[in-house]
């Protein structure tokens, strides 16, 4: 039995892991052009801003490793082509590899917008690859001026790197929010506990298009906005989004979803017999809306790495899909979400009511009570919770995962507003603000409590 | 109308704002025999270690702000009877105030048990009101050494409190753990955490029972417990349990359910018309066994209240139950379950299986990353998710709240173990723990996944 992976980092290492410990005797390789194969790619922001001093800690599992497991990994080594007919791919130095199981996990890469010399110089990055976070890490501690484009989390995450390490820095946003995820109202909250901080050395431009790179002799020295303003700095971080890598997999005649990313059942596995795909290449299906959706993210590649090898080795596993769930942090911030906005439950169909609340994150008269804001969102028909975002202090995200359940058993606003949470005055008020949102939302329902 | 509430603190009081905002026009009184109306008694123990300095802060609405929307507070009042052919209670000064709806709002009172002695000293206490904290704060303060008897969580909240005001402190208990209301090896964690801390200055005593309180003139100056042995103390504070007060209810004709505690239905209506209970006086039903229990919690009571007040107006409620969610912290250690143990669930006829995960909070490379002890249990046979414990560093209590909405829908471990949980390596692993666990536990059970 050959089974052959396509990609490490997240889901192509745990998919290889998982595939070897139920086939010890399978022949397991990995093909990766990375120059590292299983590394926590979440965790260079982090690194950048000095969190921990060494980037080896982001390594997860060394090829080496790998090899006293009895798998190989094959590092630098590009996949030329599928050739599912053969069942074989073609390899750089144009080798011909033969597989019983493919597993696609080739993740996907940073846009580079088309801005005016975006090509032309040096000190402007993407974030990706453990190379990527060493060179802006190493950059940064020379820099003391630093432009950001694109505001979502590794836009904001980057942001509290530099902020910490003291560079000044202007972050661009072309659309109207910060966070274009969450609904604009809870974009506003996060803005304005970011303006708040006292002697901040930071700007957020919303609404604002860089347009040009401006610079000498390839030393990038500043960027030019549609508003024809000029900024100084000596490095630039894109922070513009990813696309999944889908070309090889196209290239092999294998079906692509609707959303760009390739197309996989509950099993992982492609259009093409013996292909699964998992990870950031792989669309993925939506729990609460039942729609195809493109959701990159760490914890989700891990899962499908996990199912596709399951399947891949023979033993049923179904990958239900995702919540949408996230939570990122910036300075003072804690940033979560999981189901629908309320934007995106308008967009589905859903006719959406919702209920945001300001509330202390403890009882007020304990120490180091934060301030959280919840925004929960339910169907008004049938009472069905859809989503609920939270920005405010740590702790905020746990909020939100209490709702994940709540979406998984498909729970109505009525139901959920049961919820018999934990109490202590250390730990939240009498009444949670989560409940207290779901009993308030409970009256904008057709089905009140 | 004439509504009449026996008792304040939490239910009592939310039940009387509540019927006042539904029927502006009725008269409302509270009769207490406390001196205070509306306060957080669970904030004692952090009054008591010096969290916030004035106890006032443990004050949440006055008689005189209940005076101001309309609702009549006696403070010092006891009521003597309740004669429900009249409608009418019967108070102290032998006066009669007539009812169209009571609620019976009395709370429970700390269990003071047989040891020798407890009757004859100045400086032994319990905690139950606003009072008892000014007391043991004041002797506290002008203490080295003393003696808790009991480490349920009230017993342990207050070795936290002592220990911070460097008093030296022996906890005593009966039984063979501390927090009896958790797992064993739950518990045994917990005490090897509290054990661990350096330069301890406390002493934690299982399965040993004080038998003796000593001193002379009226003050104590130790105990004596059932080994023959002595410890000097300044001060003893009993945390042996509470027990509901019945009494005035059981006087009445009112019918006490399995448990010892007031029998409601749903709609928190007694056995008599016209007249309702809520909180620590009032049976509940425990949601994931559909067992009568009685466990009094301030966060119940005051959802109990709250649906009283409703049904008490005519606005149709329904009080669905409890899942035990608890939360308490010891110093290092924060203690948390919901639903069933493994030890009730066998007790109550479930086939359970469980799995202990002991894993970080957060991606090992992050500073201030803690551990977290994580217990799940299901049922063998249908896979269905029977409750947690958890025992760690802040943020265990979150994990805990994560599966009551998951006991709330009534997801099996299988379901569960797709759930989608906010991820970041600044808020927890790629695979959170309680997944890891879910993971786990669904080999366990006959729907393997």
């Amino acid at each position: 039995m050959n089974i052959v992976i396509i990609g490490g980092v997240a889901s192509g290492a745990k998919a290889a892991a998982k595939v070897k410990r139920l086939l010890p005797h399978a022949s397991v390789k990995i093909y990766t052009d990375d120059t590292h194969v299983s590394y926590s790619s979440c965790g260079l922001p982090y690194y950048i801003q000095g969190n921990f001093s060494d980037y080896t800690a982001l390594l997860v599992r060394s090829p080496e490793e790998f090899k006293s497991s009895g798998i190989d990994v094959f590092l630098n080594s590009k996949v030329k082509k599928i050739i599912p007919d053969k069942k074989k791919i073609l390899i750089s130095g144009d080798e011909l590899v033969c597989y019983d199981k493919l597993i696609i996990a080739t993740g996907a890469h940073p846009i580079r917008p088309n801005i005016t010399g975006i090509d032309d110089f040096e000190n402007i990055f993407t974030v990706r690859r453990i190379e990527d976070g060493i060179k802006i890490r190493n950059k940064m501690l020379k820099s003391k001026k630093a432009v950001i484009i694109g505001a979502g989390y590794i836009g904001i995450e980057l942001l509290e790197a530099f902020s910490r390490n003291n560079i000044y820095v202007h972050v661009f946003e072309k659309s109207t929010q910060i966070m274009p995820v969450i609904d604009a109202e809870m974009s506003e909250i996060v803005k304005k506990r970011l303006n708040s901080i006292e002697n901040k050395n930071f700007e957020l431009h919303t609404d604002t298009i860089v347009n040009e790179f401006i610079g000498a002799n390839g030393v990038l020295t500043g960027v030019r906005t549609s508003d024809g303003k000029e900024y100084d700095c000596e490095m630039a971080v894109v922070c513009a989004g990813v696309k999944p890598n889908i070309e090889l997999a196209q290239d092999a005649g294998i079906e692509i979803g609707e959303t760009g990313s390739i197309k996989v059942n509950k099993l992982m596995r492609t259009s093409i017999e013996n292909i699964f795909a998992c990870g950031d290449c792989a669309e993925k299906t939506h729990i609460v809306s039942g729609k195809k959706v493109w959701i990159p993210l760490g914890s989700t590649a891990n899962k499908e790495g996990r199912c596709a090898a399951m399947n891949a080795a023979g033993v049923y596993c179904e990958f239900e899909g995702v919540l949408g769930s996230m939570v990122t942090r910036c300075l003072n911030t804690t940033i979560a979400m999981t189901g629908l906005t309320e934007r995106e439950a308008e967009e589905i169909g859903f006719k959406p009511v919702s209920v945001i609340v300001n509330k202390y994150d403890k009882v007020a008269y304990m120490p180091d009570t934060g301030e959280i804001a919840l925004k929960v969102v339910a169907d008004k028909i049938t009472g069905l919770l859809l989503g609920a975002q939270a920005v405010g202090s740590i702790g905020a995200d746990k909020r939100v995962n209490t709702v994940t359940s709540g979406l998984i058993g498909h729970l109505t606003v009525e139901e959920f507003s049961n919820n018999d949470l934990t109490y202590s005055p250390a730990y939240s008020p009498t009444i949670d603000p989560l409940l207290n949102a779901m009993q308030i939302l409970c009256n904008k329902t057709a089905r009140s409590c």
